[in-house]
């Protein structure tokens, strides 16, 4: 269970870090959206490792296929399988996790639920997973470009105490990727890859926030209650690796306002659309969208491998220490904004989806 | 859509602020559960307005009715339905709320995706929505009571900038519910209340954020992937009305950390018991619950509907102001904590019963 | 579990037959839908006992409350909350049943199950629930009928041995209506109420066959694979009380032909659509809806509750005999009409809302 | 949508008969479960094509890989994914059916609906689809198996008008195996197997019924209402390609009786235990297990592909003729027997873990 996600798109990823491969069946796709393997690439090739010197050196070129669902390069409306082998498998380097069981990591979690786990790597734990998140994501990009014009842009917004200034609603993906940490604010990426390369040194590890900006999503996309667009943006986000916090809009700093300053004030625009002169919603007003930008931020922590020593515990039960072996990455942070990206757009095809599904009707004939 | 929340222990709520009534069907709960009305009244009577000062005004019992699922005293495994009536629904106060959008609330969105709306009052997005949840909360909250002695404690941990020091690993019910506001420092509560008392003449509003933990969760809650429990409660939060943020453990904070400074370690208790000797992770890891308390935070923004006059427009597209007219609580969070406490207890009791459907037999027959 | 039936327009049925009441909630109606409680009263009064004299006596109104998602007599596309009281429930003809189980009754499975069961006449496996059924089904109907002028008529086919010949493609809503056994066949009619009137007398109970036509289905309703239409439609029906057999087109007897006598042929009718020459397939060719009528019929069993005395046992493991009180169906077809069309409208409108979900974006930009 | 099945052991399937391949995601599957390629591989190789004279000549080995959720032997608990290449797809058999709509096929409707389809071979609505089924109900055989040593054997029991007398209760896996049109009648079958070998000569074809037991299946499985048990079998069976009829028990048949002659009175054994006399519920009553043998038939119809020319239309909607070529089953129902036990076996596991889900606790703690 827990590895479907959506209600319409639905995504449905497999696979463990060591072993077969991992991918993911896509179910509910629109038919006849045209999409290449190339075109998936693109995003599988920003998540990989490998890609730079400040990510994990494992060498994966993580090259999809895509199993069944597009004939003559259309959808077809069926479920769409898109698998990844995996290749560059050192599992020795964990011979030593089958015993001890990492800090912070979900290996004693794992062992406590189902009283078995692969070990040769982080198993289904690892970032690996999210191969099939950014595959499908790919795709729900598409429609979202397609149908909306939709553009989703995610970019490293602070590693550290290093915060960058960005402007959500211009920033462009030629900026993201003019360098290696995906923070579009050149002067400030050039200290957190400096930031980094140093970290990896010192065999310890950073985090700190993606922010992703969702830009020309329609109004209506949303449900009320508990399927709010930022509740089902929370839950995807807060299912990634490492990530420890979410917040949208003002966030938690909106809280120190007064309801007269934070209220978005509305007005009408050149073109007669109710429009709001602030944006401290973050585009979404009562778990419904409501046309500004979406702008989401998501706080991953410092990763928990790392290979300074430190005290654990065994599967037996003896206390005892590890300084873990492996090819880890010191920061997540750069590979992780196409994880963003894709969770945000799993979930607004979702409910793009959704919206056609119970109010299209209405318009025509009630 | 999106009325439903959790795999198996299903809760789905239905009602307007001005109308019949809300409440809630509960599918899924487990047989000869002993419960009474006046159990499930208790955590209403938290939620409900009028309880003080510093909430609503607005007149509501908030009796609830249990009308099915329930025969002699125990839960029959059916469904549970629970109904609240609406009693002092003042629907005049909203007859200017027919034609303008109040700023920041979900009035102009629903119209946007439904092109109709209950204008008497918040109608679906009214918080009276969340009596629903509570009632179904109480239920989760005994059934992972009588199970594993786990207690959830909700409470008001910062009002705008007013922030309290509480250790969540000791906090009590009655230290909560010693006074209006929820905050268990009573210092700190006090200058809470004349914050609010201020506002409120203020014809303003503010927010804060609510911390909860839950202690004595077992491990092994939790699924990989999707539905991490962190996600469910991520998902759960930022359905709440206004919540803008949600963290667990270390949360944003956490990212000013190195991996060596964050992870917690592993130790062996007294009992032989894995255990960390620090809990940044805030009782999750990779998703599954490692017996350490649960600690997670919400952030509430300001009450969108406030008397202050605020620019706005109307349904048929003229710019206008508004002072809002009815009775709105100038700040949520007193009112928000056992809303917070039900949505912990919500997906706690659905992981509790995930984890007995996939995993109890394997210790048995595997 | 078990309780919510669809995946876009979903219903989820509470009560028992003594207690409080019982009712539906739907969510997922499509907004701007005008309903009213009248609308949804006339096929509960199809539903309802009292009302002949070979139907239960027990006597019910049925008259239902819509509690939310309507305004103005329009559907807001939030949950529509719909509730049934309980009157005429005189559990005393109940008291022998809190200890010996009905052969062929739900009493010992739920018993056996639960632990716990509401012995106050048939609790959750009573007809009563189907209440909730028939008052979404008049919804499902209305939106039907408003999108693409779908009419769905059921109507008793046999009882016991008497078999009438009906005509699906042409057969009306008033012929079914014009007896009370809901037999659209006058002759037939008139044995089939005279049979039921002997069976009766003797304490006995008989079954028979509902057939149920839906004429103007548009093409393309049903999904591949494990939601097809006729599996969603099979599940419908044997989800209702007593039934114990479904078919759809040429059912079982259409295993006794070869494919060249079985395949319905393909031509090109007057406006150029593709039509069969004949319907063997039921109107639904690999899961999906091909525009021909949709033919299914349903097999209920005679009424397990009977007056006639039956060996049984006894909760505490003693064998006994039981000769049931309490007012009883000596036949359920005539009021398994309107469910059977219930479930039918149920399935169609979920999966005509799928449908707009899926494919409905492909047309205008793909 | 629509390639999922079950609430707990979740299925879903994926891939087209000409493509990269077809397998399926299993989610949910109960840690530690000792499961090995060649044991899925049984029951592959009982539903592969080309496997004797009578049935498709295609050839396919169907070896499967187990691409994740299975270490050392034993299952992860975490998504099972299972792939099965297509080899031997001679897809220019299919050239013409690119054009010509073959009848009482999906072609036609897979047009309608997604305005797409995989022309080469029956694409989604190939039974190469009910592959994954096959492999995932292996394992949910075994899981019945090894917890409550459930049996669960399908048969032929009819081809066109040659019944076969066969006693469920005392049937054995190597009786139905001991020829190659599974019908545990000897006599019988070889009757079967002359008819199907003329048909097939004949370009015919024709179908016939299934029948499948479960013994030693628990009290208390299956959900009241909705999630009845024989409306998931129902639902499971008719999901099935081909299939036009289901009942369980005494089916259609059972509606020609009395209430008193068709109810299972109750007797106590020598156990102590609570039985019936007779077994006219097979095996459910109220939707839920009462202990007895499980027993449903599903009707198949004749192929629809077969070589004899038919009348049919083109794409562009023009009348023309159609004698299929490409390699056909002449009768569907010997490698349908593996598909029916898959269903049985995934419907009852699900309900198995959802009965451990919700009903567990309450031994132990109410």
């Amino acid at each position: 269970m827990g590895n479907t996600f959506g209600r319409l798109f639905r995504v449905s990823t497999f696979g463990e870090s060591h072993g077969g491969g991992v991918g993911v069946v896509i179910d509910g796709c629109p038919p006849r959206l045209e999409i290449s393997q190339e075109e998936i690439q693109i995003d599988l090739d920003r998540r990989k490792p490998g890609q730079s010197r400040i990510v994990t050196p494992r060498r994966e070129n993580d090259i999809c296929e895509i199993i069944s669902g597009v004939f003559d390069g259309k959808t077809l409306g069926t479920p769409i399988a898109i698998l990844v082998r995996n290749q560059d498998a050192r599992s020795q380097d964990y011979n030593e996790m089958a015993e001890k069981f990492r800090p912070s990591h979900a290996d004693a979690t794992y062992e406590a639920k189902y009283g078995i786990r692969n070990w040769k790597g982080g198993g289904r734990s690892s970032a690996r997973e999210t191969i099939g998140r950014v595959a499908a994501g790919a795709i729900a990009k598409k429609i979202l470009k397609s149908v909306y014009n939709v553009e989703i842009i995610g970019y490293v917004k602070r590693i550290k105490d290093l915060e960058a200034i960005i402007d959500p609603n211009t920033v462009t993906l030629d900026e993201v990727e003019s360098n290696i940490v995906r923070c579009p604010n050149g002067e400030t990426a050039a200290k957190m890859i400096a930031l980094i390369d140093q970290i990896r040194l010192d065999k310890d590890s950073i985090g700190g926030v993606v922010e992703c900006v969702a830009r020309n999503v329609p109004k209506g996309l949303g449900e009320p209650v508990f399927d709010k667009l930022e509740a089902d943006l929370a839950k995807g986000m807060m299912s990634l690796p490492a990530s420890k916090g979410f917040e949208i809009g003002s966030g938690f700093a909106g809280t120190f306002l007064t309801g007269s300053e934070h209220n978005d004030e509305y007005f009408i625009d050149n073109n007669g659309e109710i429009r709001t002169t602030s944006n401290r919603s973050g585009g979404i007003q009562g778990g419904i969208s409501n046309g500004e930008n979406i702008i989401i931020r998501t706080a991953f922590k410092p990763t928990a491998t790392i290979g300074k020593e430190q005290k654990t515990v065994t599967r037996s039960g003896e206390e005892t220490t590890l300084a873990a072996k492996g090819r880890h990455d010191p920061c997540v942070l750069p590979r992780a904004v196409p994880m963003v990206e894709a969770m945000m757009a799993l979930v607004l095809c979702d409910h793009l989806l959704r919206f056609q599904g119970q109010c299209t009707i209405s318009d025509r004939f009630f």
